[in-house]
């Protein structure tokens, strides 16, 4: 025994950061190797969407693989982008050092932000094959791109540079080419089709990124084309100071620290998002220090009550501190009908529906969830759903059962919503295929290869609901076409059957064909609506009719109203039969007179959208009769357009632990008013819109 | 845009290693409370094992939890230890830097690896409560015990040390304490109950260290002990040196740039396993460089070749370089019948089978599969099947869904060996558990959480292979039970049900009862078994009968076997029948003359054994009569005690790569004959034992 603990303890050193992740390459996603080459696609491809988002440039990227040696396995990457470009000196940083970056502290929505992605592409070339990085540059205020090949010297944590210089660099067509980064790898790597691949690793990243351009040419020379859907260039995100509520008492200890405000006052306001001069005052009092106190003597207990004064454990006037939401423009999610355009153009669908719900907020971490799902068409009825997952607007490939997204799906009980699920758990069946969004200013991965998000109740909460919002539109939208179905039946009967009956008898017992129109009626006894939304490729429209037919023996009256896609940009054309605004997406049209045995027709048609945007119309109506195939316009509906419209003008975090609801968050000064309710023919009373969902969009609201 | 990549550059900083953990503390296994404090026990129980094994001391282990302030989810860990201490100055390091160890570069199985685990506790602990973690530890040689506070400059990647001293250390009997580690943290966590509790992973823990001794208070001051199943240690592991078949080329460069050897011959021979002397020679020709070459000279090519000289790509005669098989003496497994007493403890069942497999290599590295499988008891029938995961000792209890070992199990049809499973595929259902343990020399997990294995496809097929082996053990099983069940009923039959009817028929019709015997021979015409297996508790022995009826109309002649756990050192005692060692663990019994309508019981008792380590006899039999109730000998069951036999005296790898089977493992000098068969009514042919599997231990072999 003697002596066994000093040996046991000499064995033991330091290892550096890159021998770490030499050793443990599997941490950063480079486990098998077709896995490896996803991994590198994907941090370059990061890379590249980051920085020309930073930069406001619409991204163009071309990735091209080839085999070296199919023997060995040695496998090139390609990718070129059109960004900003990197200075010359900040190359072998960003290429050669791991944890070195701009996004770690930086508090918003990026895809990349540990600054090992790229660097740990890098070094998994250098390990599998001994080669070099070469990498090329230009930024738009020099004339010439910076090359140099990079290497990692894993022991230092380091990068190794040959061959450097500069070059005019030339684009295909031989102009010369403005700025960008072109990075060419050499790795043991396998190139794969498939579900997990590089081509639908590359298909899932343009559903979330509609304004990037993608040009894949894979190693047969087929090259695939994912064309940019949307101009737009998503939200600028802005990075926010941190939150009290997500503050840690070691991570205020060290800020205190490292502080170089004057006092107390100073920091408070400084450093944090949420603090507005009231809010700093008060919280200088319920944590008893005053706010003239330098920074070097606030210590010890003086932080932990600091603490607790963030955290609302010691109060101000019997109250918690009232502390301001923390500002979400550091958030960009994709939005419904980009997210719809994707998911539609990528899967033949019946049914699209989409939804994004107020950002929220988790330590002080403000974040938003997406949801999309798509049923029917092509899609196997008897295989699990298709689980599309996304964070930050990058797709999750693999890892999908340890993921909290997909616990967030497998928490609901599908069978309620119309899809197989054994025992109302986990991954439901059914022809379907649904997407979810995570944007985070730190989303939280299980690992470095960033493929699985880590437990977090509230992210699981807010996932669930609006799994739980989707699934309800689901089970309307099935329902919905059980009755269409059983109403075209009724139509059929008292169009085609019953006359072709009463012309048969007719003939048969020699006697003129009797008028029906009184006997349908009296079988009927209803008003019946039918509606059509079709894709004109002529005109490049959508093409809209509603037909009311009234089958009862007395003068109908009603106000039909319609959901459009008024607030995607959509223009209303053709609306021959005039009609007014209702509120939001909702046009309505007043019929005062429809005769028993009337049929009228209500016909528009819908440009400034593309096939598959809009491919179902809510029909509702406002009347004392029933009418089959519309939905009696009430309470709920209204209340879901006036939320609708109040949220397009606001857009503050929902905090479950922030009581300060009277403060106006941060970034959004002006409130506008919520849009008053056309008072006519509505009886409900105006109902302050509900906290959680944000808009549901889709054929069927 | 003039001047967006400079600016876009200049925000770039490095971040230390300690920041980046700080902020991804989830990736270490702290994402919710509940889980932190799982995660701060398992890391502080793995150094424990871990010392206790290295320094060859028997374990025993004392874990508290209290809750310090309730409202604040503050919880405070002590984990005490008898291992061999750290040295006072080693102490600030091993509790204070990340990535700071033994284990990091040691290829050889140990539950730590990475340096980082209970550093991580202490910046858990410090990020969330702002305390330091007290530590006390005292070492054989030394008289007193030293004691500090540690914390952790994130920054710096130090330890900050406070309130350093030494002291007396007593134990709770007023005595002196040896030597041990005693580790006190505070931290933000919550304990809970349940399948993801620290009571169940100390339960797991207890299973595959049977060596243990594990006692655990829990915060309601409840005490709960886990005692010693066995005084032997784990088989003491070796550090080995890399093979060159799990070399990549990065690595060699750095070898050969950081080598003092002399020159490449000595460089081959001191720095890898698996290269004798002649494989040196061989491997220097086909890379074509001279054995005398100095190492700063062996450069780019060079070092390509040599390579390829190591994967067989380069050829040496025609063919690749053979290379001895890596020693297997740097793992440990648990071994089937410790598994097995494991299991039964804590699961109450009717079936137990357990399987190590032999070692096999991937890239070099050697690595072992060991499963487990319980059937029947109280377990739920209609549930997913249980799934205990562990790596080197350590169990798995997140992650469930995203670990390679799941994967194994999820990729069998175990609809073909009795249990519900959708589709042939996922995770199976029934009353059933399964075990997986992964020995390796480097544990590729997914993450620094060390909570799921990453992919890698020959750890999947070995415990796919496993799995199916298993699965083979559980249909016999299943079969036998449903043969049994229709020989009980026979039997009904026969000794209840036809003398009832008999003699009734025989009251009614005022006869005298008829003898039966030859009716029943007539109708049976069979030789019957019987088996029982029961524990004794009066004599603490496991008490065997095996009952013979002979329903036939002629004499019969047998040789009864039946088997026993010999290898696990079991005693035969009160065997009147005598008999012979058939093999190992086989003991055969001759019964000269069965007459017709006679029953003859064999009866014996174990010693040696504790209740559930032995619940099932297989009972076989040599003759022309078929004997329902028992099994004929034959040359598959065979096979497989001699395989056992040989495996008793073997332990050399199977590499798939490695051609060179006539070498032997390096740590296995001597290697004994194979016992010789018994060859007396055998008439199979002796047949080399099958790579692959290595013992099959349960009931029902």
């Amino acid at each position: 025994m003697t002596g066994i603990a000093q040996k046991l303890a000499s064995n033991q050193k330091q290892v550096a950061i890159s021998e770490f992740f030499e050793k443990n390459k599997h941490f950063l996603g480079f486990d098998s190797l077709a896995r490896s080459l996803i991994t590198a696609v994907k941090e370059a491809v990061d890379n590249a969407l980051d920085a020309c988002e930073e930069a406001r440039i619409l991204p163009t990227i071309r990735i091209q693989i080839t085999k070296v040696d199919a023997q060995k396995d040695i496998v090139r990457m390609v990718v070129e982008d059109n960004g900003p470009g990197i200075p010359q000196k900040s190359i072998e940083k960003v290429f050669g050092q791991l944890l070195f970056g701009s996004r770690f502290h930086a508090i918003r929505q990026s895809r990349g932000q540990q600054g090992i992605g790229i660097t740990g592409v890098v070094m998994y070339c250098q390990l599998t094959t001994g080669r070099t990085t070469h990498v090329r540059s230009k930024i738009a205020t020099e004339p010439t791109a910076a090359f140099v090949d990079i290497g990692l010297d894993t022991r230092k944590n380091k990068a190794t540079k040959a061959n450097a210089g500069r070059e005019i660099w030339y684009n295909e067509d031989g102009s010369g080419k403005e700025h960008g980064t072109e990075v060419t790898a050499e790795m043991k790597a396998k190139y794969q089709k498939g579900r997990q691949s590089v081509w639908q690793y590359l298909r899932m990243t343009s559903i979330v990124n509609p304004h990037a351009e993608i040009i894949f040419i894979d190693p047969d020379g087929e090259k695939h084309h994912w064309t940019r859907v949307t101009e737009r260039l998503p939200t600028k995100v802005e990075s926010i100071k941190p939150h009290p509520h997500g503050i840690e008492l070691g991570q205020l200890q060290r800020m205190i620290a490292e502080s170089n405000d004057l006092n107390l006052n100073h920091f408070l306001l400084n450093n944090f998002s949420g603090v507005t001069n009231r809010a700093r005052k008060e919280l200088c009092e319920a944590a008893d220090i005053p706010g003239t106190r330098k920074m070097k003597t606030v210590k010890g207990d003086d932080i932990r009550h600091l603490l607790e004064a963030f955290q609302g454990e010691r109060l101000f006037n019997g109250l918690p501190v009232k502390l301001l939401k923390p500002p979400t423009n550091c958030l960009s999610p994709i939005e419904e009908l980009l997210i719809k355009k994707g998911l539609s153009k990528t899967i033949d669908s019946r049914f699209v529906s989409t939804l994004t719900r107020v950002p929220s907020v988790t330590q002080g971490n403000p974040f938003q969830i997406e949801v999309g799902l798509i049923f029917g068409g092509d899609m196997a009825a008897d295989k699990p759903v298709e689980i599309l997952r996304f964070a930050n607007r990058v797709p999750l490939m693999y890892q999908q059962g340890g993921c909290l997204l997909t616990k967030a799906i497998e928490s609901v009980d599908w069978r309620q919503y119309g899809l197989d699920q054994a025992g109302g758990r986990g991954v439901p069946k059914g022809p379907a295929a649904v997407l979810v969004h995570l944007a985070s200013t730190n989303v939280q991965f299980t690992s470095e290869a960033k493929e699985a998000l880590a437990d977090n109740a509230e992210v699981m909460e807010e996932g669930r609901k609006a799994m739980l919002e989707m699934g309800r539109g689901l089970r309307k939208h099935l329902e919905k076409k059980k009755k269409m179905a059983k109403t075209k039946e009724k139509f059929e009967l008292i169009n085609d059957i019953l006359p072709a009956i009463a012309k048969k008898s007719a003939e048969i017992l020699e006697r003129p064909v009797p008028e029906l129109s009184g006997s349908i009626t009296k079988i009927m006894s209803a008003v019946i609506s039918e509606t059509t939304t079709e894709w004109n490729k002529q005109t490049k429209q959508t093409d809209v009719e509603i037909v009311l037919f009234n089958y009862t023996s007395r003068v109908r009256a009603y106000t039909i109203l319609a959901t459009w896609p008024e607030k995607s940009g959509a223009k209303m054309e053709n609306n021959e039969t005039g009609g007014r605004k209702e509120a939001l997406g909702v046009w309505a049209w007043k019929l005062e007179s429809l005769q028993p045995g009337e049929r009228k027709s209500i016909a528009y048609s819908l440009s400034g959208l593309e096939r598959g945007d809009w491919t179902e119309t809510e029909v509702l109506f406002r009347g004392s009769q029933d009418v089959i195939g519309a939905t009696k316009m009430d309470e709920k509906f209204l209340q879901e357009i006036r939320r609708q419209e109040q949220i397009m003008d606001e857009s503050g975090v929902d905090s479950p632990e922030d009581e300060g609801e009277e403060d106006e968050p941060q970034n959004e000064p002006e409130k506008k008013e919520v849009a008053e309710v056309p008072a006519e023919e509505t009886v409900e009373p105006a109902i302050a819109p509900p906290e959680g969902q944000r808009t549901l969009f889709g054929g069927d609201v």
